[in-house]
């Protein structure tokens, strides 16, 4: 593991841009081993994204080497989609050696709410105590008990609507929860922040969500976690900001992850913040 | 589901291409729930030609899940190719369960002919009644009984000399028939239509024919049978054409995913029909 | 099966520039069929990379059709990353139907080193007479029984430090042995390679290493293997040095396939050699 992470948050907005700056340096020095157990759809995205945004992926996901892996990562990712039914199988002790070794993890809860096996698997997992849990508006909704009409993994409710459930869901279970959207909205259950940034094409392909619920888990490493679960968001929205306008989703994949590589500390901190509700294209905005 | 398609195809290529053009609006419009059964190694293609062509496409492939999305999905793919076993398994039950919701399903009978087991498979689901049926010439000569020497899943045989497999196999099973290649062949067992564009580079990276088939799923959730094949041929065709000149294989699809996002059913009625042989490069040719 | 490759190997630069060109100028012409057995996050990046360079991949891991494939295929790779639990049973048959049909095949032993249970299985496969393995510095360090601190898939020892390790597995196996790196070495055992070229961008997107390996199967079905595992690095080598310089690692890895799509043996014979140490940006260098 790389040196524990400090620990209290910043709760205004220009400490907080400024820890997610730090953390964004620290990740590209540190290169932090992340274990990703996550689904086979968006696997080499997840990756991809993964390494441009410093961190070391692996996804040893088979019998055995799941559990051996969380043991000694500096983070681990726990994506509910689609696995073979052996992955699948191992995620449960791969929590349980993560917890016991201290190692950060973050819970993206695809697909619940659509599909009603992953709700129990979910709330499960949710009671092994991630650091961070990351999913959209119905999936978040979903897990917190709240009523939703998701039919697939990117249906349904604004971002807004997911607020009250996603403060109920960090408190009860003392963890960050974020739910992406056009404006990304984190809480630890008492501050709340709204990330801006990105662009409609980040859904538009493949793995965009699945990728940012990596880097979550990446960023946990080396910061604590509400700075890490925003710094996950703020580089994704900054990156998706760059890479606009693209001619079609596919060569904005591509400009978004060239863009996510290039990013710096320094970058985030240009970009400026607001205390309150709407002073302009800020990044990042906090409220208690 | 979405709005049931309308229950008569039009025979003649102005009509046809006009229904086509309408079926590309109504895709992006409604985005109808695809679920895709397909294989791992070009499922995340798949995914992204899915999302670019308008659709809302989900891979709850695990046990249990792909039943319960099968039965509520507005259409469905079931691609051969290579799968977890677990994946495999759950086939069978999830086209009984689509068949049971009158969810239509299209088959891809990835590497028929060239594996034994895949063609015992592929003859069990034929009896199960799909909407419709793409593969290569390969594939559709093996799967009617013709003898092949295809060896991989991008042999052999011209899609002429499968022509004769198409028509007998779509008239015995009543389903609507396609042979995907440099000239690709629809038929519903008595309408023939050639659809042109495309583009060699097409063959030159791995997942074009596994995303026509679940193209050819998404267009049946709009559109009747044989619309729903020619449409998703025809947008592949046209999105490929438009994608070229590239440097190469990987740009070349990078500009194709874009190009097909960007495509309007306006853009399909531009590119002009012809109702007997060759008055030119046009998109659709109709004979019966 | 193509025809069989040649017996003896030249082992002066020049002369193996040589055969490397005739060896990817025949990749073209033959496009033979490489079954791979591989793991499923950097699957689609080796189908498209054996594409571009020629061959016609097959994934065909599922039980049943592995074996099938292993024993008509021209090549195999069997790479020993993350793979669902009834794929990796197919190996050991896999491995023994291509043995006895005189296939060769290439083992990549990823991971190796720094998860216990893939040097159990990789020792095991190294016993059934791979013509080559190709692996990081930690990896082949590891499999030779080299003390290793491997933390991940891309940690680690420099290329130099395993030079003795790949040398002695080379020797004990009656294999070639290639460590991947910023100058990558090829060894028989009795002969040393190093092959230059690439680009530090090679290792910052997920499955480059991977695609190497798959290269390495595909042009053992067209050369002996020394010449086999040096075309493969050679030719991937040129490519990335001809995609460079890039925005960043996703644009790097689309113009990589590009060029690498482009590339014959005229252009390897433009490269210059070296048979000493150090004479200029040579590709290949050769010492005994």
């Amino acid at each position: 593991m790389v040196e524990p992470p400090a620990p209290a948050a910043p709760v205004d907005a220009g400490s907080l841009l400024g820890a997610c700056a730090v953390a964004l340096d620290a990740l590209r020095e540190r290169r932090p081993l992340v274990q990703c157990l996550t689904n086979q759809v968006t696997v080499a995205v997840v990756a991809d994204v993964l390494l441009a945004g410093g961190a070391s992926p692996v996804m040893a996901s088979a019998p055995g080497e799941a559990q051996e892996l969380a043991g000694s990562a500096d983070a681990m990712l726990v994506n509910l989609g689609t696995m073979p039914a052996d992955h699948r199988a191992t995620v449960p002790g791969a929590v349980e050696a993560a917890c016991a070794a201290g190692v950060p993890w973050t819970l993206d809860p695809v697909g619940v709410g659509a599909l009603s096996s992953r709700g129990t698997a979910a709330a499960a997992l949710l009671g092994a105590g991630p650091v961070a849990v990351r999913g959209n508006a119905s999936e978040i909704r979903a897990l917190a008990g709240a009523s939703s009409a998701g039919r697939g993994v990117d249906a349904g409710d604004v971002v807004d609507r997911a607020a009250q459930a996603a403060t109920r869901l960090a408190g009860r279970h003392g963890t960050v929860v974020a739910v992406s959207g056009p404006v990304d909205l984190v809480t630890d259950g008492t501050t709340v922040v709204r990330v801006g940034g990105g662009d409609p094409l980040l859904t538009r392909f493949a793995g965009a969500g699945c990728a940012l619920g990596g880097l979550v888990a990446a960023f946990s490493a080396v910061a604590q976690p509400l700075v890490a679960v925003v710094a996950a968001h703020a580089v994704v929205g900054l990156a998706a900001g760059r890479a606009a306008p693209a001619q079609g989703p596919a060569s904005f994949r591509t400009a978004f992850v060239d863009r996510l590589h290039a990013l710096t500390g320094a970058d985030l901190l240009g970009t400026g913040t607001t205390s309150g509700p709407g002073t302009g294209p800020a990044l990042l905005e906090v409220a208690r």
